[in-house]
């Protein structure tokens, strides 16, 4: 933690600032106030070249003038003032630098130019910096809003890193509105310097956070990021939202950001190898990651819902089914306990369903209390607390007719909240509560300001269980170490003597991995495939085998169930005739319906990603893949197969045996660590691994080697 | 129109009401002076057993003593007591009720008979009813605002129906907040007479009503509701939400207003079939339902997204993209003309990024009409509209350093929003907006009220795109007519002279239908097999038949492949070994690696259901079933064809030929009918159907035969 730069960013004891003035509708001025304004105790130094003053601060022409040197220097000036600035912060020793000017990376190459200089000259003189092209950082409980944006200061756990400064900085009202207390907010602008994997580590030690919000463009250090994430996520959770994905998406993030963008299933991979929850909104990262950081852990399935309406609790019923949590019916001790406070017509199974009634008592104490208390259930979710909402809305009517005032009704209303505070604390299990009332609802704004998640929509609350759950599952995953294996002397022969990889020699490099291959002998010539097939045993597959060829069904070079001498000569006759240089390659005929494909791919900036997913003709059906980074540990091979999609092929079923995942596994892992060896493979595709009763074997194998071999034999 | 008796109970002129006192705190009072409050212009008679007078309203022992005779009658009263009422309205010539009071069908056995009374109640003096168990209606444009809750009056274009009255009832602030304005709404209830067809018979003829938001645990008719939307849908879009499709939502139906829910997939078929389209939350009903009510058609795919912040337009982008839009990038001419508008750091590619900017003219005036005007795109997205919601947050610090009032700075920051509201207008293109700001923005609420969607999340507005332009899918659909097909004489015969039917019979019957089967011939000896094998040539099937025998593989009864005289003997001695008084049936061996399901089931009130899906050993895996409800159009069969995930395996691949859709839409179409022809048919399962060639052949056939046979023979 010692050496983190966001130690000193978000919580510096003083600022010099430049790009604040005495014009108000400045964003400097503002952001320069609004330090201010929002109670940092620190000292704060604006430089301007003209004035002397500024809002009663003295200001400094130059930051040498400076009399101390400030912890963190903070430039929101044009982007032609940049380099300068910064050379003099340099110059005076300062050691942290927040860049809110934008027009570097995100604008072309010119702007690009410019963020190498003044990375370099922070390299020059020591310094860290965050941005440029970002919004700031927020501390609420310094409290240091060093954004643009005001905001009530509101205490949380949750604490967001976002490559947007919106989601930082212009939400706070919003989030405000929802309950949803931060942290800390660190807008990471182009990352120049300091980057999401820095917010991380940051997090990771910073003992107030209890979970993590992240919205990503692209991640520019993905083996760091895993490494950190994983860690972390073993102790606090991450919700993540990643939308460079899709096509639409990738354009839009380099444009804004300069960012990289990669495939949605590589970010997916890395995700579910790091334990991150993945959002699909940024109002998930901001709900769900207040769940994930207000709530005790959800320690099962089993939730229940308390309503006083049947829609909204057939909705969260439905929801969270759908998300593979589960509605159970209750005890019948519970129910009855639960019946004996009902109207005649309400339902206590589960959801337990009070039907209208205005009396906040039962649904706020008696009945959590039950069940809460109960050993039935892991977690609550509740709809239709309100009160004084209810109150202010019938108000104009009570009014008119009753002609009292809007404090009387209001505290006729008010319900006290403190029993459901109490029993979510007592009873250490989630409590969520949705009604179509915000804040101005006092009950609501009550749960809100204790750490009680609430919603305005059934399902958003049903969902947030749900990630809560995933949360607890991530905590609660093995984890197993990083198989060591050193490089196997016969694949580094078979690397160095050749430039391409045929099929045969590809397997050989596999089976030096111990990956397992169908037998196979490669030949030259008829006379010596009649021979090999003698050897073999009948049936055979013949294939033409030559490195250039890399589609040979498509080229009618592969000759299945040879079940005979005439057969095996009339297809090697057959492949002659497509590609005379070929020789022959004699394969042992695997048996087996189910197909899988095994691959390896390079990503910029990523290492490599193993796949997995189904093969043969329905490739293009089930579209099923799964990715991860090696090297993976056997629980990273373990998890890439049970999220298949398709996970239930690899079961037993009608004539089908279970398939040996270990032997699976250890394919992957493997092939993993071939892969981090020999950084001149480019790309591998094993298709297809068929397999054979219960164990996978690799019957075709296709390796792409680039031959600029300055990175090869590199372990990774 | 005339007789739906809906335009009575949303726009009566007279009303009794039954359950309001002198006391406020009672439901029913709340209620009555609702409706009052609410703006209601017509006569209003309390009914009262003591009171002689409820809030300056005299009021009536007995609705016998009212002078005229009330248009609708309303109940808000001890279940008890509602028998009574209803007749003693009845007796008055009241011919529409309200029945808020719960107690019924929702509660068990004794509520179901209590509930059928109270329908022989209405029947006999020919009185049509909303409820019981319901909270009533809204008309917002009357106005009559029948519910509990009072709400701001905010007329729009947007007409609920809801099983849930919460959703009708306690959203309405909420919906007001967000801009999002109703013309009607109608809780239903146990809709024990008037019921969600009802509904949308009377909203078809609602001129004021442009679209249709549905929260549906049950349909109680759905050939009724499938032939109304479908009729809607051609000219306002209906949306649904759907939650009684898994085990935890059709328990939670049951116990809340008594309704049977039925599975996920058929629900989704009706509503696929009648066009409509499927929302995952209340949120998305409101939301897009408000979309769909006020912005023009969405003519195509292609969405310009303007923004002043990168993240959100990133999402944006990101969004539609998933959601199958485009977001392409502009012509240069257009870029051009937006370039001179912007800084030298912001994009005008598509998102048009202005970056962080605080004059609202570009964004709201400038921009959209360049973008709007362009040809480039169909629609447009915004982010990032605001005015005195900023002004407001930042006022505290304005405050500090500059002194000056509120107002005033509200005024400094006060953008025009007319300009983009005329554009709107203008360009006839749906416009949608979004930041973190709501109401009380004057920007936001200002484009609120004009029509223009506003919401707070990105990925929302993203998706109400989506919607538009699924409703303009919809509108433009081909609706060819459903084929009238005569009963074949042959299929009475099949069906007269058996209780059951074995596959060869089952293949007849398909047969009679034009149905594509493999030849075969029924044999009852070895001898007899023999001579079919000489006559249909090898290589050919053999099969154990028997009407008893269903699962012939896993019986030994199935054996493929059968190439020669001696292996025709040994397969029929081995399944004669199985099952001694099986016939053997001789069948044309059909080539093919893609197969088929297609199946018919029936569902509780359902018409009879049609099934496709792939078949196989993947048939597990692929879990892609999609489902109409016969009779079948073409069309609606091309729908079902197209709908299947697996689609692209029905086009040519690899060495696969394009299916012929017309030979496949054909056996959906004619199993339909003849599913409809015999309803005593329960269940057929053809499995599979194997693509020979581009041509579907059934392979095997199994029909399930209802013996108590009242309803056979009868048409549907």
């Amino acid at each position: 933690m010692i050496h983190n730069p966001l130690n000193q960013i978000l919580a510096p004891q003083s600022i010099a600032i430049a790009g604040a003035s005495n014009n108000m509708s400045k964003m400097g001025t503002m952001q320069f106030l609004n330090i201010i304004h929002s109670g940092f105790k620190g000292l704060i130094y604006p430089i301007h070249p003209k004035e002397t003053e500024i809002f009663g601060h003295k200001a400094y022409k130059n930051v040498q003038d400076i009399p101390s040197t400030p912890d963190l220097g903070i430039l929101i000036v044009p982007t032609k003032l940049v380099c300068e600035l910064l050379e003099s912060f340099g110059q005076k020793g300062i050691q942290h630098a927040l860049i809110i000017t934008a027009g570097f990376k995100e604008t072309g190459m010119d702007g690009k130019k410019l963020e190498t200089h003044i990375l370099s000259i922070a390299r020059q003189y020591g310094m860290r910096f965050l941005g440029p092209n970002c919004l700031g950082v927020i501390n609420m409980h310094l409290p240091f809003n060093a954004t643009v944006a005001p905001a009530p200061v509101n205490k949380g756990s949750l604490s967001l890193a976002s490559q947007s400064g919106t989601y930082v900085a212009q939400s706070l009202l919003y989030l405000y509105k929802r309950g949803i207390a931060l942290n800390k907010a660190i807008s990471v602008g182009n990352e120049a310097d300091i980057d999401l994997v820095d917010c991380l580590e940051y997090y990771l030690d910073d003992d107030t956070t209890r979970a993590i919000g992240l919205y990503i463009e692209t991640i520019r250090r993905p083996q760091e990021f895993l490494d950190i994430a994983r860690e972390i996520t073993q102790k606090k959770p991450i919700i993540a939202q990643y939308v460079g994905g899709t096509d639409a998406g990738a354009r839009s993030c380099s444009s804004h950001t300069g960012a990289m963008a990669g495939p949605n299933h590589v970010y997916q991979g890395l995700f579910n190898q790091a334990g991150v929850i993945r959002a699909h909104s940024i109002e998930e990262v901001y709900a769900c990651g207040h769940a994930l950081a207000t709530q005790p852990p959800l320690k099962g399935k089993r939730i229940a819902i308390l309503t006083n309406s049947g829609g909204p609790g057939t909705s969260m019923a439905n929801t969270l089914d759908l998300y593979g949590l589960q509605v159970p019916p209750l005890s019948t001790t519970i129910q009855n306990r639960i019946k004996s406070y009902l109207p005649g017509h309400a339902s206590a199974k589960n959801p337990v369903d009070l039907t209208f009634h205005t009396d906040m008592t039962l649904i706020t104490k008696t009945l959590p209390d039950i069940l809460l208390g109960s050993g039935d259930i892991d977690g609550l979710l509740i709809h239709g607390i309100m009160d004084t909402g209810w109150a202010e809305l019938f108000y104009p009517v009570y009014q008119r007719f009753a002609g009292d005032s809007l404090d009387n009704l209001k505290k006729m209303f008010q319900s006290d909240m403190n029993g459901l505070i109490q029993l979510a604390k007592k009873y250490h299990k989630p409590v969520i509560v949705n009604s179509f009332f915000e804040r101005e609802d006092h009950a609501k704004s009550t749960l809100m300001d204790n750490a009680i998640p609430c919603t305005t929509s059934p399902e958003l609350a049903a969902m947030m269980m749900a990630v809560l759950y995933a949360n607890y599952c991530i905590q609660n995953r093995k984890n197993s170490k990083i198989p060591e294996i050193t490089t196997p002397k016969a694949a580094h022969e078979i690397i160095d003597a050749n430039d391409t990889l045929n099929e045969y020699q590809a397997k050989q490099l596999l089976r030096a991995y111990n990956i397992p291959t169908c037998n196979e002998q490669l030949v030259e010539s008829i006379d010596e495939a009649i021979l090999a097939a003698k050897d073999m045993g009948y049936p055979l597959v013949v294939k033409g085998c030559h490195s250039d060829i890399h589609h040979k069904t498509e080229h009618q070079l592969v000759h299945l169930n040879i079940i005979s001498e005439d057969q095996l000569v009339h297809a090697c006759k057959r492949i002659h005739e497509t590609q005379t240089l070929a020789q022959f390659l004699i394969c042992e005929q695997i048996q087996g319906q189910r197909e899988l494909m095994i691959g390896m791919k390079r990503f910029a900036n990523f290492p490599p990603c193993i796949t997995l997913g189904f093969g043969g003709i329905f490739t293009e059906v089930v579209n099923d893949i799964t990715l991860r980074l090696a090297p993976l540990s056997y629980n990273d091979a373990f998890e890439m197969i049970n999220s298949l999609k398709s996970y239930t092929m690899l079961k037993a079923f009608r004539n089908f045996a279970d398939v040996d995942c270990w032997a699976l596994a250890s394919i992957l892992t493997h092939l993993g660590q071939l892969a981090c060896h020999f950084q001149c493979i480019s790309e591998i595709d094993l298709n297809p691994v068929i397999i054979q009763g219960d164990k996978p074997v690799v019957v075709d194998a296709l390796f792409l080697i680039n031959n600029e071999r300055e990175g090869s034999h590199l372990s990774y």
